[in-house]
């Protein structure tokens, strides 16, 4: 595969890692179960360090739990570029989500070893502790982690204290894992996309406009129970269809908002349930996602509106609660443009999107310039043994990763 | 009250007899818990036989485990007038649902008896068993009920023929509690209207078209699973906004079609309701109940039509699955003039209208020219300790029984 090795990083040793990594926590299935804080996370993050190592980085965990390689700059003393990903996975997960992100960062830094070459700035290689449940890791490194342990379920059911001195993390020290904005450079992520939009443009590269934000309320729609045989159609307050107006009021909100804003009802409990009752009430989640707090916001009024409305012409109660909300994580123009031409000049196709997803890079993003790099995902499927980007797809983003970083080096201070 | 005493039944004994009954079984709530076949049923059963006899009628409970009372009439071999309903109840039910029909027509016997007054014909009053559950006793009686026994799910969970042993039925002999066409006259039912319908439009007596049919369905749409973040609104098979409009489809059904149908969705069931993930499967239940058999058929062939569109425009596969149905029971045209003559005789004001929940009646009139007389529920509530219907009102309905029985008794050969 000469094309790849021309970008400078190796497509086959990034194959070849990729699959040592999943092969810790590998189902029959072939999904991966790698959940943070288990052994399998142990054992993964212990292979890392040994290939960090092996790359002539510097190996150190925070007291976030966070596994971190530096790879040494020519000068030394400047703030650091860091890259990285996460290597934990859900309990059913693929073999992209986060780990791209982390070996393409590590065949970056084989590259530039096996070269003898290195950049002006140091470079850090993090694997963020568990991303996938609490992000206590790039949480703590932004300096953003609550100090309260009880505001952290960790997906194996464990105290987060426990499961942070596990991995070598101190719950104790964790401020101290926050980074000064002054000692990072910047932060760049590649990740799988976890969507069909590159699929669907048939693009290799994907630019991310930065990570949204997300609104998550619940709504209770509150009619009267009643008999379905005996009530009259105009003597109801049915609970079930003022919710399915409600259903179709929140697909609205998305379509009709500037952006492509997202909005999901994903769960929904009727009460009391029964074929022969008229739905008495019914409880659903709505799930807000866009890259702007200003039309995140102008959503949340739009449907407290349409709710009134609802609420008027079917004779019911409706009430909307906030459960928590995400602040949107802007790229860093300057990175995105980086980004950009290093895609054109290595003749890759590229366009630019949102990540409706979260990732460490949004935390970090708080803190210090971040960009994303987006490969496709086939299907758009993640979290799922279905999940597959191929190995040139994987290569190309590492390429893009390389560039990238050696541009910035250049264009930072 | 010498208002009501002048009707010819006697409102204060009707009370006191409703108020005797519902204390068998009676909750600290003031709902009637009284199971068809548990000690509650039996002991309200055995007092019921105590009264039938001091009203001078000869008791048999057949093999269907109906209890039936005869006042003999003065043409003795003439088909029978029969009336009733039934005293067993739901888990937590009212004092007043099938209990009136039972203690009113008791009540007409005892005023006849009391003044010595016989018909030309027979009249028989039933109290049918297990009316809430199986309805095994108006169907037997009816010749409809299934010689299958894993075919009755009794609410007690004990086996049918257990059941109706322990009250007097009969299982291996269940066939001989049919009735031919010519034993009977006609059967009319007193029953609280457990609707709104009489309370809304401030009537004291109802006079029942018939019984409505029913037709239950699921219907399973069947979309595609998906991040609620990463899956842009145009790429989505979003189950659960599918079903949205499946729902107020089968509200407009009942609102286009003629009559007053109606159809509810009164179950439904989210895969994988989560707050997070774009549903990929949404099941629900949907019942519709109209008088005319055509409305009904018209309407799921309707129902199928708008599912086809609906999941044509959303991306979903949608299938819809006949769970089982119930065909109207229209009243005796005959018998509906003589109850709504008899009413507006007695200055009781009355309007007709359909009975959307099952009754003995729908069953018996299959055999028999059946008629049915409501009365009204205070708020539309049934199946509740809140049902309510004051002594005046039950008083009224009685009433208006007796008269009917009388017009029929010269009516009829």
């Amino acid at each position: 595969m000469p094309r790849l090795l021309a970008k400078g990083v190796n497509a086959e040793r990034l194959e070849r890692s990729l699959a040592a990594l999943s092969a810790i926590g590998g189902l029959e299935s072939g999904a991966v179960r790698r959940l943070a804080f288990t052994a399998e996370d142990i054992e993964a993050r212990t292979a890392l360090c040994s290939w960090m190592e092996a790359a002539s980085m510097t190996v150190r965990i925070d007291a976030g739990g966070n596994l971190i390689g530096r790879y040494s700059g020519l000068e030394d003393d400047l703030p650091v570029l860091a890259t990285g990903s996460h290597i934990d996975t859900v309990p059913s997960g693929g073999r992209y989500d986060g780990a791209l992100g982390v070996m393409a960062g590590l065949e970056v830094i084989r590259s530039l070893h096996g070269r003898r070459e290195r950049l002006r700035h140091p470079i850090e290689l993090i694997a963020f502790a568990d991303e996938e449940s609490t992000m206590v890791g790039c949480k703590s490194m932004a300096g953003l982690a609550s100090a309260d342990s009880l505001a952290y379920t960790t997906s194996i059911g464990e105290p987060i204290e426990r499961c942070l001195k596990r991995i070598g993390g101190n719950w104790g020290r964790l401020r101290e894992a926050a980074r000064s904005p002054a000692s990072l450079a910047g932060f760049i992520e590649l990740h799988v996309e976890q969507g069909g939009v590159l699929e669907a443009r048939g693009h290799a590269i994907g630019v991310v406009e930065g990570v949204v934000g997300q609104q998550r309320l619940t709504i209770s729609v509150n009619g009267l129970a009643n008999h379905a045989g005996t009530t009259p159609m105009h003597l109801r307050k049915d609970a079930m269809t003022a919710a399915a107006r409600v259903v179709l009021a929140i697909e609205a909100l998305a379509r009709n908002h500037p952006g492509d804003p997202v909005a999901t009802v994903g769960k929904m409990q009727v009460w009391p349930n029964a074929a022969n009752i008229v739905p008495g009430r019914v409880d659903m989640t709505v799930d807000m996602r866009d890259l702007s707090l200003t039309v995140l916001d102008a959503m949340v009024a739009d449907l407290h509106l349409r709710l009134t409305r609802i609420a008027g012409r079917t004779g019911t109660r409706i009430t909307m609660t906030p459960q928590f909300s995400v602040k949107p994580t802007p790229a860093e123009p300057l990175i995105r443009q980086v980004i950009a031409d290093a895609a054109a000049d290595l003749g890759l196709s590229h366009s630019s999107l949102p990540s409706r997803a979260s990732h460490d890079s949004q935390e970090i993003g708080r803190i210090t310039p971040m960009g994303m790099i987006f490969v496709p995902s086939r299907g758009g499927l993640s979290h799922s043994c279905e999940e597959f980007t191929s190995p040139q797809q994987c290569a190309d983003g590492a390429a893009v990763l390389l560039e990238t970083l050696r541009r910035l080096d250049r264009q930072f201070d």
